[in-house]
């Protein structure tokens, strides 16, 4: 690039208008990180388009001049995915926030991607319809980056993440080509899968113009329920047990003691703090079946060890039990500097091995892990507190982070159930693919981004 | 390739063993056509690798020696997708028919690309399990086929298509390389979508050496129906209706009076050969879901004209209805010489103006149209039957196609539900997509398959 900043903002403000290009440099800080521990890059111009055709032409522009671009919705990914490159071109997704439609007749809502998750969910519940994923920073993420990260939640378990409701992608290629992909139809086969494929790519294959969003009907009713344990392999094993019953809970969360502790301090919540453990687990559907279900959970649990099992006997309980949940994350992100948010996850069935591995690893490492998360996905996000500062306790950090994922491949699962890769787990990549994958993706990146431009770095590393 | 039949026979019988190489003409007439209603071509040699190993090494060899190879499972495919090139390769997958893994307490699967989709659902029914998609062809077509071509089937309403049961891909890349992609667990956002890459792809970017499916557990319980129409629009107005009534059943399918009384014609069912159109309903889950359901539906069928709405008494009644409604393809077939089925997918809402269209159609060119079909999907099966030798009649079938797709996407609709692309409808696929996705498929292809050995012509047309 070899344009001064000056005739840069001035092209870039003839794209996008004077007010939506910024070059200050508190803005352009406030766009150098994100949710993950990974040292900020400030990027040279952060840009807004307020139109889709605007947005195609900073993609052009980017690639005519060589520029690196990262495309931003909230920022509130946890692997540095919209770190941008350093003197690189942040595009800010915030004005392209409409729902376009909502098809309550044939279930499906074409939006902008970037409209925040938590009000698209509200919308669309407006309408009488449903959109499951529930991503821990829903009140803040867009949907373009749900879909760019495959973000998941709280209902994983029985309705799927992200990948599982996008019906269709249009999308800005690296030369501001609109491409457009999928359907509005339950079924299509018309070419290659290339929704499915931007569907967790990172920004790195495209720029999102627009999505459509599959909708479901909602659960005709929903029951809450807390299993309190004096023993954090019971609550595990209570997990695989209630999956092997063939029992499908729309949720089932996990939290230690620690964890418990932590957010009762945080507030007050009525959570008894001196459990081992507790399962948070929701069960939807036909009242019938809710009925039923919940009683079977009950009994697995309490032959699993639980020493009590609570029902909420309203919607105010129900959603205290969430709210609890919920604040887990900020509650311990509170305790300490420096708040290191794993994503490890197994085949179900293993939790109880990966929840002993886990402790194992923090006995070793002398470090505080606080664990919660995802149980009946077998997806658990062990939380390390510490202090980047204190560079011997970060070295011990990262070997326990090595551990974790070494430990988690060898039951048969995965470096990052739904944080993403990024920046933060990009040379662990090839320890769980091979080189192959990796490979095969390289010479994909390569043609369809031969500059390198779009959110360089990420997932295969360059 | 310069190699002499000979000197080609013996190198892959050196790879795959002697009894594997076939060359006869017989043998390789029998792989040079599918259920496509396109012209056969026939291979140089097929060749049916034994192990995994032996399948990598006749993909790099095949790559080498610039050799087009296409797979084939059972070659049910509708749209060409295993019609290989004139003198190419066919590998054929039967000798890799094994299912690696029945994990019932993960609730996954992981088989060779071989397996026959019956087979492998009735296998995981006797663990208690249930594996959803079944393809119209599932006595024969192999899991491998389905995953190319994103099988459908009558149960894509409730519990979506192959697409949705794939969570991992092992694949040979063009140079014989073991690509692995996916995981064991339900969420896996490590690295490029590439098992959803591989989804729909026919074969063209890479060659599979094992799957990874999703299970479920089965429905307590089922109830299948028939309500009698004596109006195609009304049945179809219905099928919206239900819907747009929040209950989705397991299976919502549509049959017209031509296709009822050919149907009935080929094997007694007791099908109303009077009625204009019939609807065969399945509800399924919990069973006070499932009786709750049936009685909703019954009351939106008779307050959209049904004329009358019989509930299967008990396993045999059921059984009826759906073999009634797998004869139709078969009794279709069996009509006229050339039967063209058609895949031409709608928003659900949009079935009555489609089914209108339909009719107009076959007027307009006239042509006898039998229409079946997964109306609760919006993936209708308009059957031409005709006779390909009658050029005058044949001409107009082509128009009659060409006017069921302009109509299909002037309703927001797809070229194809669930029947893939193949050779069969690549030159259609730049009306849907456009240039721009057809132009980024073909880079993404010209990298990862340079010389273009890999099932060529299919979807992108080289």
């Amino acid at each position: 690039m070899n344009k001064s900043p000056d005739s840069l903002k001035k092209e870039f403000e003839a794209i996008v208008g004077k007010d939506n290009v910024m070059t200050a440099e508190a803005d352009l800080h406030s766009y150098s990180y994100d949710a993950a521990v990974l040292p900020s890059q400030a990027p040279a111009v952060a840009v807004r388009p307020e139109t889709s055709e605007a947005m195609g032409k900073v993609v052009k522009f980017c690639n005519d001049n060589g520029m690196p671009l990262t495309v931003r919705g909230a920022g509130s990914n946890l692997s540095g995915g919209t770190i941008p490159e350093k003197g690189g071109v942040v595009v800010v997704t915030g004005a392209l926030n409409k729902i376009l439609e909502i098809n309550a007749e044939d279930m499906y809502a074409v939006v902008q991607p970037g409209v925040v998750t938590a009000k698209f969910a509200a919308e669309v519940a407006a309408k009488g319809l449903f959109y499951p994923p529930d991503p821990g920073s829903q009140t803040v993420s867009t949907l373009g980056g749900n879909v760019a990260e495959n973000a998941g939640g709280l209902r994983g378990l029985k309705y799927g993440v992200t990948k599982d409701y996008v019906m269709g992608v249009d999308f800005f290629d690296v030369n501001g080509e609109l491409i457009k992909t999928g359907s509005k139809t339950v079924k299509c086969v018309t070419g290659y899968n290339l929704a499915g494929l931007m569907v967790a790519s990172e920004g790195t294959l495209g720029v999102f113009e627009k999505i459509i969003l599959k909708l479901v009907p909602p659960p005709q009713a929903a029951k809450a329920m807390m299993a309190v344990f004096d023993d954090m392999i019971a609550a595990s094993r209570a997990v695989a047990a209630i999956i092997a019953n063939k029992i499908v809970p729309a949720t089932l969360e996990i939290m230690d003691n620690f964890t418990i502790r932590t957010v009762e301090n945080f507030r007050k919540a009525g959570l008894p703090v001196d459990a081992q453990a507790l399962l948070l687990i929701e069960v939807d559907g036909h009242p019938a079946m809710v009925e039923e279900d919940a009683q079977k959970v009950e009994k697995i649990c309490k032959e699993q060890g639980a020493t009590s099992v609570k029902v909420a006997k309203d919607a105010a309980e129900r959603a205290n039990v969430w709210q609890a949940r919920r604040d887990a994350l900020p509650a311990l992100a509170r305790v300490s500097p420096t708040t290191v948010l794993e994503d490890a996850t197994v085949p179900r069935s293993k939790i109880p091995a990966m929840m002993q591995a886990l402790n194992e690893i923090a006995k070793e490492y002398k470090l505080q892990i606080g664990t919660f998360g995802h149980a009946g996905d077998g997806n658990l996000h062990p939380t390390i507190l510490t202090d980047k500062r204190n560079h011997e306790e970060w070295h011990r950090v990262e070997k326990a982070i090595d551990a974790i994922f070494d430990r988690a491949l060898a039951l048969g699962g995965t470096l990052s159930g739904e944080h993403g890769i990024g920046l933060a787990k990009s040379k662990y990549m090839k320890l769980e693919c091979g080189l192959g994958a990796l490979d095969y993706s390289r010479r994909m990146k390569s043609v369809l981004d031969p500059k390198g431009i779009l959110n360089p770095g990420k997932i295969i590393g360059f």
